[in-house]
């Protein structure tokens, strides 16, 4: 970096505008008519011009920066699930619009936590969001008490009273287990999710009151939400129960692998074994037969959720809980 | 936030250590004995305090923060691809290791592009990644002019000299086409990436390349890297040429949207037509059949990118290029 830096006036003087309207351009100012952007953009290029933004960021008290938190270790996070993915897409879209920064911050090792703990602590950013918690994480609420606006994806654990956005899991999960019966299944399986991950928690606990308001009793396997969790528990639930006819899998991803198993044991779908997905991601549309699965509006879930954050940072009340609607979505694979 | 700020010393004091120690714990100093650091964070928590890291940030002059920009249209970046995840997968460790946040920039839109032109500036930010450009973009080249540290993934179109690190299209693609000619294949078509890109151009080219020493003739569609335009582009080349028996397609997603039209069409795959992609993502292990492929190992793209930026960052020289190898990965499918 240049060690002499050109100062404001020379730019000024060298655009031929005043200092001011060089201050409105570097700092981002839309009032500014675009030829004198032009013009300002070209002084500072060609002087190298390096505005003085900490200094401003002190007198402001705002960054202008919002941070998403990926509190997965980082080689789940983006392994091959839509997920995260589309939070970061759906948060990256409406923050765009606010014209916020987005700092994506990995929480997966303890130190990483330790340094999302840190940062956030420091006010480098004007709010927090996290996406997607395992147990019960304390520094939401600790972040949220220092009054740092923070928003959650997903119901925490625990008796925390951070603001989240979540989905109807429970309902989605009743559609798909009672299309299952209505379709004459009688023995339906189904493959969960992590236990200490409220979507986990939450669709195997739909899935245990539909099966029970029906009398038929429940045959469970855990997989982790990935592909070769999905596969490997497919092969438990063959082994404990050779004679099911139907699984609900509690992400597409999961189903994806349980496919694979079905066909490695020479079994049809949807023939002899029905499958109902969760998400429906793209990849439930390219599966063979095409999977049937409950949508749950991940993008909007990451919109709502820098929506939610946005308003709390601007000073406004805003909702302790946002619950999206799921829907079962037909296809052939159920 | 609070108004009335405690103060550092408030802070040693209620944690019982010197101002320095205080000092060394919020900026991250990993020094600091762990029950000490404990201590201090406690009493930081208890009494709200705010480190004033913009003022130090005016010392220092270094933000310890690298952007991603990421240039693609956002709807894309994220659809189902796992080559973008895998780049912010790949970066986010390395920048982990160095203690360095990453502020993820997307640029899709004129307006983005304008943004991120203004950040860059701004010296928000150490240095600035751009992961794979479309077409001749003139942003990573004026940055370098600038001074700011700049990495591409993938070799920049024209004649730009920003260092980039990307892999061997052509040695991997030629790989596909002899392993296709070696086992009897004798029509051989290609599902081609986005002309706009290097990665698109560069695996037309090696197809081509490696058909043209057998003396075969070439048969091409062009697709998007999207699952939905590899489905179009293999009807068409089955419209094209029905007798067609291989396919090489220029990215795993598009193999799969392929794989279903051939399904559809009643070809079985490999007996009637081969199919080789290229990416090797988590995918290509599950469709049916599993995936012979050219694996990129995009994850490293990430690793060696952020890796790059942080010597250049640091003063040091650095390679002009970095060009990883790729490998076929033999599987099912062809």
């Amino acid at each position: 970096m240049p060690r002499e830096r050109p100062t404001l006036e020379a730019v000024a003087r060298r655009a031929g505008v005043s200092r001011a309207t060089v201050s409105r351009v570097v700092n981002g100012s839309p009032t500014v008519a675009e030829p004198i952007q032009r013009a300002v953009r070209q002084a500072v290029a060609e002087l190298g011009y390096v505005p003085n933004l900490a200094a401003r960021s002190l007198v402001t008290q705002r960054t202008d920066s919002i941070a998403l938190i990926l509190p997965e270790s980082a080689s789940r996070v983006f392994s091959d699930d839509q997920f995260f993915p589309g939070i970061v897409h759906g948060v990256s879209q409406e923050l765009e619009e606010a014209d916020k920064q987005l700092v994506l911050l990995m929480a997966g090792s303890a130190a990483g936590h330790d340094r999302v703990e840190r940062y956030a602590t420091a006010r480098h950013v004007d709010g927090v969001l996290f996406a997607s918690m395992h147990g019960a994480d304390p520094l939401p609420g600790m972040l949220a008490r220092m009054g740092i606006p923070v928003v959650c994806s997903g119901r925490p654990f625990g008796r925390s009273t951070v603001p989240y956005v979540d989905v109807d899991h429970i309902g989605g999960v009743s559609r798909a287990v009672r299309h299952l019966l209505d379709s004459g299944r009688t023995r339906i399986a189904t493959i969960a999710g992590p236990q200490d991950m409220v979507a986990g928690v939450d669709r195997l606990a739909g899935y245990r009151e539909a099966l029970a308001d029906s009398g038929r009793r429940s045959i469970v396997a855990v997989g982790d939400f990935t592909r070769e969790s999905g596969a490997v528990a497919m092969r438990q639930l063959l082994a404990d129960d050779p004679a099911l006819d139907a699984v609900f899998v509690a992400s597409d991803l999961m189903a994806h692998g349980a496919l694979r198993t079905l066909r490695e044991a020479g079994r049809r779908v949807p023939d002899d074994v029905a499958v109902i997905g969760f998400d429906d991601i793209e990849l439930a549309r390219y599966t063979d037969p095409p999977l049937t699965t409950v949508r749950q509006p991940i993008l909007e879930i990451g919109r709502r959720m820098a929506r939610q954050l946005l308003r709390l940072a601007a000073g406004e009340q805003i909702e302790q809980a946002v619950v999206l609607p799921t829907e079962l979505v037909l296809r052939d694979s159920a």
